[in-house]
C-alpha cells in the first residue's frame, strides 16, 4: 500500500519546512499523517491494547478535533460542529473543553467508522485552508495553527509507537511495513563487534537554558514548557559521545543486572519484579540468541543499534552498572545547543534506531532514541503556562514523568530540537526511547 | 443492508428442520451466522467491550473452527489446515485441544481480517459438504455435525447479545439494526395498563427429567447436559402463568426493592452496591420515564412486554419482595414438557421480548426471555460428559453457574426444547434473561 | 497455659448434654470458647490475615452481641447496652439490625481491648443467667437462647480455623497448643501403608431428608436452613467407607493432578491457576517429603490421616481423577441418618483429622474433617427463612457455596447431627474440610 | 500513663544534645522511642491499617535490629544475634542484608510479642553501650551509631504519624494521649481571625546548597542526600513569611478548589476523584463546621493553625489557586540557612501545628508541619550514596517522591536542620504535612 504514497517528496518538504508558508506546512502535516495510516486496514485502525495505545483512528480524528475545537470554533464565521458529539469522544485530556470519553475504551468507538472520519479530516483540512487563506485574523490564528501542526507530529510519533505495541499483541505479529518498504539503513560495511565508548567533557558554568516564546509561528517556534529561557549552573561533567547499544545492554543483562537490586532504584526494582521484566520490550530469547519486534516484523537483535523501548527505571539501572549515571536534561541540552537537528528521524524512513556511523565528536543527539535524562519533569524558574484550554498542554504534567531529550527514529525532522522537553512516566517502554551515559568529575 | 438477506425464508427453513437433509441444515445454520453479521461493519466486528463479549468475527470464525477441529481434522483425507495458527487462535476453552489466545484480547487481533475470515468461513463449509456428501463414515460424522449446528446455533445468539452490549458502550448508540428492519411486534389492541398475573397448580409426584442421548442426529438431539433422563420427586407448586413484566419490574424499583437488604441475596447485595445496579441492564431514567437500549437503539420501556436483563441476583430479589420465589429447572421442565415449541423466538425477527398475546394457559415459555431458575448448574444423576474433547463442552462448567430455561426472542427455533439447560453466572445481565414466579404449596 | 482449664470435664457435659438445664447449657458453651482462647496471647487475639478470618477477640465479642441484641435487647427489663457503639462494631452480617463495621478491618480494632472484652462477655453472660432464672417468658427465650448457643459453638470452631490460618502467616510457625497438650491420637498399631477403600452401596428411593423445626430448644433443635423435612428421590449409588487419605492425595499430586485440566472443572482450573495451589493448603515439600502446619505446628504429612484443607475444586478434581464423584448431600445424608453420632470431634482435643480406625463399616461419617458434596447451597422445597433479624441467619447465603456435612475435628460432638448442613464457597480452604467418593450405579 | 515518664527531662535533654557523650545521646533516643509508646496498649502496638503505617512494635524492633545489624554483628566480640530470625523480620528494605518479611504484613506478627521486643530493645541497648564503652574502634563506630540515632528519630516520627493513622480507622476514635498531658499551646489572647500574609524577597545569585558530609559524629551530622555541598543558581523569588492556615486552606475548599480541574495537576485530579478527596485527611465536616481528628482526639478545626495532613496535590493546588507555586527546595534551603533551628518540634509536647506566634519576619521555617517543596527528590550533583548496605538508606528513593522541608511538631529538636531533605510520595497525606507559598518575580 505504502508504494501509493510519496514518502521521499514529504522528506524533501519537511527539511525545507522555514520558507514554505503556513498553509503548505499544515497541509503536509495533514498528509504526512494519513500516509503514516497507508500500511494499517481497517481493523488495524481500532486496536488498543491499553489505555495508553489510542487506536490509529482515534488519532486521526482527535488531531482534527485540535484545529476544530481551537481554531475554527473561534474564528470561523457561522461555525458549525462537523458533529456535535466529536467535541466528547476526541477530547483527550482537556477539562476546560468538557467531559472527556474514558481514554481506555477508544477502541469500543466503531462508530464513527474510519470512512467517516477520514470525511471529517477532510472537511476540517479544506474549512482550515479556507480560513488560512481569508482570514483577516492571521496574527490571532498563526500561533494555534502552529500549535496545531506540531501537535500532529506528536500524535505522528505515537501513532507509530502505539500501532507497533498494538500489532504485538497479535500471536501473527504483523509488520507495519515490509522491510523492503522502509529505506536501507546506512550501515557501516565493517562494523565491529563493539564499538568504542568515548566520553566528552564539559567544564562548570552558568549556562542559559530553553527558549523564550517567540511569536509561535515562525521557525522557532517552542513549547511553552521549553520557556521561559533562564540561566542554570552545571558542575563540570562528562558525556558518551554515543547512545548505548543492543550489545552493551545484553552485556548488563547476562551480567545478572536484572537479578542485582543494587543497580535499582527501589521503585524500579518493585515494577520490574511486578511486570517480570527480562529485557526491554519487544526482546525475546530464544535458541541462545536476542530477536526483537520492530515495525517490519521480527529480526534478530544487531549489537551494533542502539538499545530502545526501556523504562528509565531500565536505563537508570543499567548506568549505575555501568558505573555512571543518566544526564540532567540540562547537561544534555548543554551538549546539544550547538549541534545540528540532523540524524535517523523519520524522513530517514528506516522506523528503528540505526548503528552509529556520524563522523562528529557527539553522535546520535538527535534521532535514533528519545534519551532518559535523570530530570523530574517539572516547570522553568518562572513557567506559566498558555492563556485558556490550551494551557493543559503541558504543564498539568509537571509531576511524576521525567524529561527525555532528542527524538527518536519516528520524530519529524522539523519537530524536534535541543530545548525541546518530551516526558514520559518512568515504566513507560513502549516508546523508542534509550539512553546516553554521564558522569560527574 | 439486511435488505440482501432473506430472514423470511430462513424462518419457514427453520420450523421444518426434521425433514431437510444433514447438508441442508448445515447450509442453513453456515448462513444464518452471515446474515445476523450483514447490518455490521467491519470494525464492528471487531468490538469487545469486556471479556464474556466475543467479537463478532471471533464467532465467526469459532464456529468454523469447530467444524474444522473436530470433523475435518479427524475425517477428511489429506487433511491440511487453513492456517495452522487458527487452532490457537479460535479455540474457546478445550485444553484437550491445546492453549487458547487470551478471551480478554480476542479484540486485539486485528489479523486475521473480517475478509480473510470469511474466506476461511467458505472454505470450512465447502469442505463440510463435500465430507458429507462423500463420506462413507456418515454414522460417525453426522452426530458431531448436529453438534457443530447446535454449537453454531449458539454462538448466533451470542453474537446477538453481545454486540448488543458491545454497541452500547458507545455514546452514540448505535442500533444493530432499524426498527424498519424487525418484524412488527403482535401486539393487542388494547393491552391495560397491567395483566393479571395467574398462578397454575401442579401436584406433587415422581416426574421424569431430561432425556437420554439418542443418536445425536435426528431431531431428538440433545446435549449431553440434559441426560441421562432420571426420576425426581417434586412437591406441589405453583407457577405464575406469564413472564414478568418491566411495569412490575417498575413497581419494585419504586418500591425501593434496591435499597432493601432483605430481598437480596448476600452476594447479590454486595455485587448490586459494587457494580450500583439501579435497574436492568441498558435501562436509564430520564424526565421521569424509563428508557431502554434496544437492538434497534434507544426506547421508552413498555410496561407490559417482559422484563429483560436482569441478573440471577435481580430476578430472585423481585421474586422475595414479590412474595413468591423462583421455579427450580425441574419444575419448569415439568411445566413445559407437553407444551408446543412456539413463541417469539429468531424466526419472529422481533429481536426483543414482547407482551404476551397467547390465548393458552401457560404463556412465554418458550422465547422472549431466558427463565432463571433457582437451580445451580449441576450433573444429573448418572450424568458423564462426552469422550473426546468435546467432553469439554458442558461438563466443566457445572459449578457457581445458575440453570435458565426456555430460549429468548434470538434463539433459533429448531434449538430449544423443554429440557434444554443454558447456564450463566448469577451476575450475568446482558444474555435476554428474565423470570416467571413459583410458589411452594 | 491450657493445664489451667479442665477440658476433659467439658468432654464429659457435652455427651450428657441432654440431661442438663438450658441454664447450664448456656455456661458450658460460655466456658468452651474462653477456654479455648487461653493458649492465645493478647497480640494472637488481634489477628486477622485476610477478611474470612477474623480476630479471636472479635469471635470472643460477636458471641456476646448476639446474645445481647438478640435477646437481652427485648426480654431485659430497662435494657441499657453494655456499651452502645457495640451493636456497630460487633454485627456480623445482620442488616436489619444496621450498618456493621468492615469485616476486612476488625483486626484495626485495638479497642475494645481483649480484657474489656472479656468484662463484656462476663457481663453479658450473668446478665443471660439471671434473665434465664427469672424470666417469666422462657417459651419466647429459650428458643433464642438455644440458636445463640449453637451460634456460638459455630464461633468456636471458626476461632480454631481462624487463628490456624492466622499463626501461619507468621513466619515463625508458631503453634496454638503444645502437641502435648493435646489427647494422644488413638493410632492403630500396625497401619498398613495403605488401606483398602470400601464401597457400600444404597439401593435407589424415596427418602425423607431434612429435619422439621421443632419447639427450638429440645435436644432435636436443628437451624431453619435443615428444615422442612421433605421427599426426595435419590437413585442407586456407593459410597466409599471411609474418607480419601493423605496417601491418597499425594498419589493424585504424584500423577500430575493439578496439571492436567480435564480433570478440573473450568473455574476450579482458573483458580487453581491464579492461586499457583499444588498442594492443600498449609502443605509444604522438602527433601522429598510432604509436610504440613497444624494447630501443633510444623509435622511430617502422615498418609493414614484424611486429606484436610482442601478446595471443592480440589475434592472434584480429586474424584474425577478417581474414576468417581462426590455425594450429593441427600446421599450423605442418607448413608448418615442411621448412624451414632460420634468420632473424632472437639471433645476428643486432637485438633486435627486421624486415621480411621472404627470397627463399622461407614467410618469417619462425623468428626475428622467437613466432607464436601457436590451440592449447592440452596432452599428445601417449601423453606422459609426464621421471621426477624435472626432470618438473615441461614437464608441469605443460598448462592454460591457448596454444602458440607459430618463436622470436623473442631466441631462440638453436640453440634453435629446427619442433617446439618455446613456451606463455604468452593474455594475456601481453611477449614478442616476433606472428602469421600462416591459412585452412581 | 505518660505520667511515668518525665518528658520534660527529656525536653531538656534535647536541646543540649551537643554535649553529651555519644553514649548519652544514644540513651536518650532509646528512651524517648519508649516514652512514646508508654501511652500505648500491647494491642494498639500492633495496628497497622496499610503497608506505610508499620505498627509501633515493629518500629521498636526495627530501630533495634539497625543497631544489631550495622554495628554490634560488625564490631562485637563473638558476636550471637539475639534471635537468628529477626534479622528477616524487622529489616525493613535493605536487600544487601537480605529478603525482608511482607511490609503490608507486619500486622500479622503478633509473635514476637511486646514484651519480648522490649527484651530485644534492652538486650541491644545494654551491648551497644558496652561496646561504645569499651571499643577501641571507636572512630569506625562511632558514625553508625549517629546514623543510628538519627534513624532511630525518624522512626519516632513514624510511630506518632503511623499511630495516629491506625487508631484514627477504629469508629471510637481512641485518643493517642488525653489533651491535659500535652502541654499548652502558647497561643496568642487576641488573634484575629484572619493573620495576614507578608511576601518576604530574596535576589537572584549562586547560592551553596546542601552540606559536606562530615565525620559523621559531631554536631554537623547530616545524611549522605544533604551532600555534596553544591553551587545553584537561584533567580529571584519571594517567600510567604508563614505557613497556609486552616482558615486559608477553608476558603479554597469554598471556592470550590475540589472541583475545578484547573488548579490541579493532572495525576493530582486523578487521585483526587479516585480517592474522593474532599478536605485534607482527618477532617469532617458537621453542622456547618469543620473538625479534625489529631492525637489528643477529636477537635474544632482552629483557622489560626497550619493546614496539614494534605498531598503534594492539594499543596500544589491550593499554591495555583492562590496565584502563586510552591518554593523549590533550592529556595527553601536559601531561606532557612540562617535562621536559627527552633519551633514547635517534638519537645514543645503540643503534638499538633500550632499558630505562628513569633516575632521574626520569617516564621514557622522549623517544626509544626513538614513543608511540600516543588523539587523531585533527585541526587545532588556528585552524590555517591554510602558503602555497604547503609548506601541504601537514602539513594533508592530517589524517584517518584517529592522533598519536604522544616520537620514538623513530632520532629526532635537535635534531629532538624536546614539542609535536611525529607521525601514522600504527591498521594501521602498521613505525615504533618503543610505548605508555604512562593512566588517568581
Amino acid at each position: 500500500m505504502l508504494d501509493k504514497v510519496d514518502l521521499s517528496s514529504l522528506q524533501d518538504s519537511m527539511v525545507n519546512d522555514d520558507i514554505r508558508s503556513l498553509g503548505e506546512r499544515f497541509l503536509t502535516v495533514r498528509q504526512v499523517t494519513e500516509a503514516l495510516c497507508e500500511p494499517l486496514g481497517v481493523e488495524d485502525l481500532n486496536l488498543q491494547a491499553v489505555a495508553e495505545t489510542s487506536p490509529g483512528k482515534w488519532h486521526l480524528a482527535h488531531t482534527s478535533w485540535f484545529f476544530e475545537t481551537f481554531i475554527l470554533k473561534s474564528f470561523e464565521e457561522n461555525f458549525t460542529p462537523f458533529n456535535s458529539q466529536y467535541e466528547y469522544l476526541f477530547n483527550s485530556y482537556y477539562n476546560t473543553i468538557g467531559e472527556q470519553f474514558s481514554r481506555a475504551n477508544r477502541h469500543l468507538l466503531s462508530r464513527p467508522t474510519v470512512s467517516e472520519i477520514y470525511r471529517y479530516r477532510q472537511d476540517i483540512t479544506q474549512r482550515m485552508i479556507a480560513l488560512i487563506k481569508n482570514n483577516n485574523q492571521l496574527d490571532k490564528i498563526a500561533p494555534l495553527v502552529v500549535l496545531g501542526i506540531n501537535h500532529e507530529q506528536q500524535h505522528q510519533e505515537l501513532l507509530l509507537t502505539d500501532i507497533k505495541y498494538n500489532l504485538y499483541q497479535n500471536p501473527l505479529l504483523p509488520a507495519y511495513l515490509p522491510l523492503s518498504e522502509t529505506l536501507e539503513r546506512k550501515r557501516p560495511d565493517k562494523l565491529t563487534a563493539k564499538q568504542t565508548l568515548n566520553w566528552i567533557t564539559f567544564d562548570k558554568g552558568l549556562v542559559a537554558i530553553g527558549k523564550e516564546l517567540g511569536d509561535g509561528v515562525s521557525a522557532d517556534f517552542v513549547f511553552d514548557n521549553e520557556s521561559p529561557r533562564h540561566q542554570c549552573f552545571i558542575p563540570t561533567f562528562e558525556l558518551s559521545d554515543r547512545l548505548i547499544t543492543n550489545g552493551e545492554y545484553i552485556e548488563f543483562i547476562e551480567a545478572g543486572g536484572y537479578d542485582e537490586p543494587n543497580y535499582w532504584l527501589s521503585d524500579g526494582w518493585s515494577m520490574k519484579n511486578e511486570a517480570a521484566w527480562q529485557a526491554p520490550l519487544y526482546w525475546y530469547h530464544q535458541d541462545g540468541c536476542w530477536y526483537q519486534y520492530t515495525l517490519t516484523g521480527n529480526i534478530k537483535v544487531d549489537p551494533n543499534e542502539p538499545v530502545s523501548h526501556i523504562s528509565y527505571y531500565e536505563a537508570d539501572a543499567f548506568a549505575t552498572w555501568a558505573g555512571a549515571r543518566l544526564p540532567t536534561e540540562q547537561e544534555w541540552e548543554l551538549a546539544a545547543k550547538e549541534q545540528p537537528v540532523s540524524g535517523n528521524l523519520l524522513s530517514s524512513k528506516t522506523f528503528r534506531p540505526v548503528a552509529a556511523t556520524e563522523k562528529k565528536a557527539l553522535k546520535q543527539l538527535f534521532g535514533d532514541v528519545w534519551e532518559w535524562t535523570s530530570s523530574s519533569y517539572s516547570p522553568y524558574p518562572g513557567y506559566s503556562p498558555l492563556a485558556g484550554a490550551v494551557g493543559e498542554y503541558n504543564g498539568k504534567f509537571m509531576a511524576n514523568q521525567f524529561v527525555l531529550r532528542g527524538g527518536s527514529c519516528v520524530t519529524s525532522d522539523d519537530h524536534i530540537r535541543a530545548t525541546y522537553r518530551n516526558f514520559f512516566y518512568p515504566e513507560a517502554r513502549w516508546q523508542f526511547s534509550g539512553l546516553r551515559l554521564a558522569r560527574s568529575l
